[in-house]
């Protein structure tokens, strides 16, 4: 198997993934994976139902949108994709999905106040929100301006510790080092926003997590302290 | 297989869609097709549990209500349906479900406002609400009165641009080209109402998405511009 | 097969279907079933695992608690049911579950208004809430006072037409004509008690359902002029 | 097969029991059962995916967190259950999910009130919330004092009466006489704090559940005069 058909596995799975996990209805959401050393985007097509699709059926193109090959048309969001490619170097995949809860703070234009540890655990700060896009944003290369806003909404954040971002009046994307992780920090975002609606619920005018919290648990799990997980030795 | 055979097995595979959507309780739904060149409609018929349906169980009847055959009879709803035939030209599949959120605005007389993308994607303008049927109307033909409601709501609406609608105290009907694109206008129904009740949770005076956005979505996905899918090139 | 032996299979089938269909959880909940003939009640067994229960393990008490055969101990709520079937001739099933919407009202110790067609058509008028037990109920025969205190909130209700309750600070009772059609009821209790309570989070101020559409759609299911299912001949 | 073989084989059933029970997304979640007369703790291993989970995979360690064996990484919330069960002589078990229901009120750092029979059953009085941690405590053995925190909470409470406990800005700890004991504790926390967020959303000012009720079904399934399940004769 080429590394093209070992990353169109992976962005088969990583795409039906999302159905199992109840992320997505009908077509609403698409994964993606860069090779980076070719230059290649493996994506989903464009409106093919997730029960018909195979891993034969990913859309490959390069960095600039050019379609490589004679498969099935790439998803219309692809152009969202390569801009988070092109500006966020440490990232190896994309996941956008209109997951209920994280899609319910979009349309509200409201980021996720980190309220929580499992929230801390995942996301550096708030899950961000852009701002509208202008008209002439929207008149013109709509999905590539869409990417442009969610660059524009990181300047001065790190879209490896906070990674995931709502689009306001549409949706969420998120990211990771590779289409796996980027799938399971969607999961996360849908959870935390699940959580924070509840939370605002039961307190509307709660503040944030205790910072030196926040930074504990991000710590806990990333950057050189980190000891959750099989690979380093606990404080205690 | 007839062609009445046929849209028997395509309107019973649409009713048994619903459940499998999670979209009716018990029996509190109905999906039908019509077949113009012949004036008749198929439909499930009343009262029959889901599970023990099979497709020649469908019932027939004509344009204006005659039931066709020998078969089980139609759904209490037919007269609605038969009202959506006539007056929506362009029509093939109508489906009504007691589905819970799209109910909730409907029980509120809310109409659902179009607050972001997923929205914009399939529904042109607000779901609309209908007013709520007279005495004299509800003791007359019950049934075929709601039918004209809608009608009646729908003066100066494009039906397949918006295709659905919430009936004052009662539940949502959808329809579209065929049964099953009536299924999935439904569900499109069901998740825009789930989304925009948590929108409005975080903010009761959220006002609609920019009009050029909702332009843009509609347009994206409807229209001689179109471009989602495997039929036409992205612009970008 | 013996009338008791097919009385014992009914009311197992009722208690699993609550499962099936997510009305209880864990051990939350027992369905029951008179024969009036013999005057003979069928009941889950107390404290018993739905997972581990078979036909024979349910639990036979006459109309006045006393256990017949050697089998397990009924349900500690079977003197509630007793009540209901001395006090409410019509009925031949009693469930009682912790459905979560519904037990949501019952702690609010508010009644459901009818605020829709789905809850017109199977319950006339809001479904009732008890008031609390007085703390000399309570010491006394508690499960008892607990169907006396039902049948209080009855007087001057029908309990065929309103097939349900909310004991204050508790959860529902359901009943019907037999077992499976008490547990009809006791779903669509939690169904409508989920509407309302979205539909009241959209307008808290919100009117009940106009009250000649209630009745015209209690009596299109229900009594001389019924035409809901396969029986007569709807008016148009 | 040794008994700590079992004590494995029933700390590995009760991992998947979160699993089964949704209580649990992705590895957030544990659960630990402990040999008292040999002081040895069995514990999920630190962030392994259920999926591949099997019963020698399970760490041990001593009371005081040294690790037995060659086996994987305990989870890094094993010092908090340590803590627990150093000061809860009667408990067995322990686990820790981030139920969503459950985080949200800890995420507002608020007692889940008893406003109903469903928690009476089950915790007498409140769940109790803690306070949040120092920055001193956090920059320490953090999940030691997490562990102690919850100690501390518990001053003058029975855990054996309320085992469960929501730690603020974190999630729910619950616990019980052995580790299935713990994730029925920790499923009905979750149920409890369902039922009152909407009980809350229905009536924000409401008080607690009378007295004399709370105690009647705490009593009714708990104590010498329990009288739920096959065990002793009801009153009636």
């Amino acid at each position: 198997m080429t590394d093209l058909d070992a990353l169109k596995e992976e962005v088969f799975r990583a795409n039906t993934e999302l159905v199992r996990l109840g992320l997505v209805t009908g077509t609403w959401g698409n994964a993606s994976a860069v090779d980076r050393s070719r230059g290649l985007v493996v994506i989903k097509p464009s409106g093919v139902d997730y029960a018909s699709m195979a891993p034969g059926d990913m859309a490959v193109v390069d960095l600039d949108g050019r379609e490589i090959g004679t498969g099935l048309r790439p998803s219309s969001d692809t152009p969202t994709h390569l801009e988070l490619y092109r500006a966020f170097d440490g990232i190896g995949g994309v996941v956008h999905t209109h997951s209920p809860h994280a899609t319910m703070f979009a349309q509200a234009s409201r980021e996720i106040p980190c309220l929580g540890t499992t929230h801390a655990d995942h996301f550096k700060g708030p899950v961000p929100v852009t701002r509208f896009l202008s008209e002439a944003e929207v008149r013109g290369e709509y999905e590539r301006e869409t990417g442009r806003l969610i660059v524009e909404r990181f300047r001065g954040l790190d879209p490896l510790a906070t990674p995931g971002v709502l689009v306001a009046g549409h949706a969420p994307f998120a990211w990771g080092a590779h289409a796996a992780a980027a799938v399971e920090n969607s999961l996360v975002l849908e959870r935390v926003a699940q959580l924070a609606l509840g939370t605002l619920g039961l307190d509307a005018g709660i503040g944030a997590l205790p910072e030196y919290i926040q930074e504990k648990h991000y710590r806990r799990k990333h950057g050189p302290d980190a000891y959750y997980g099989q690979g380093k030795i606990p404080p205690s």
